[in-house]
């Protein structure tokens, strides 16, 4: 089963997390996952490629934003909410709110 | 005398100004214009070379973070409090929070 890299919580850096957060789709897919859901790249993707969606997976999961587990073949990506309100406490839920605001959601995501 | 673009507050996105947060020595050049003030790239520099405190300066313009102003050969850069807030209700001041609770600074802007 492959591993994969996961920051530790105390590792879990501000300039990071924000770089994860700048790219609309890398937004969409923190705003599916908002609801504390587990998903799977092809869950996420829409009719986004699948080379390009495991590349904004890939970031997201290095900042530490979001976790992946493997199951058999499958790989579920969820947000790591409780550790990033740990680190950085209401962050992730104002830039949910400012997301919201602009309505960015994984339907909507190329801007 | 130079005109700079700044983007109206309306076309400040989200994506964008994440992006211009997502950065070490840029968290610290907010930092320190958090208080309101207007300060030059050389007084905000430190031991930054002229260059890099441009492009960082640069990037967080174009982004609608700042805006910069000039007075005969000098420029002023302050942070556009009032038009974030009102694209982004409580984000900045969320990202000085988490900022602060790392101890971002301009003094110590290296890692």
């Amino acid at each position: 089963m492959r591993r994969y890299f996961h920051p530790e919580t105390d590792d879990i850096r501000l300039p990071g997390v924000l770089f994860a957060l700048s790219d609309a789709t890398r937004i969409g897919i923190v705003v599916a996952l908002s609801d504390g859901s587990e998903r799977t790249a092809g869950d996420l993707g829409g009719d986004i490629a699948k080379s390009t969606m495991t590349h904004h997976l890939k970031i997201l999961r290095e900042a530490g934003v979001l976790r992946v587990r493997s199951e058999g073949t499958r790989c579920y990506n969820s947000l790591r909410l409780d550790d990033l309100e740990d680190r950085f406490p209401g962050l992730l839920k104002q830039v949910l709110s400012s997301a919201a605001r602009d309505g960015y959601a994984m339907a909507d995501t190329h801007r």
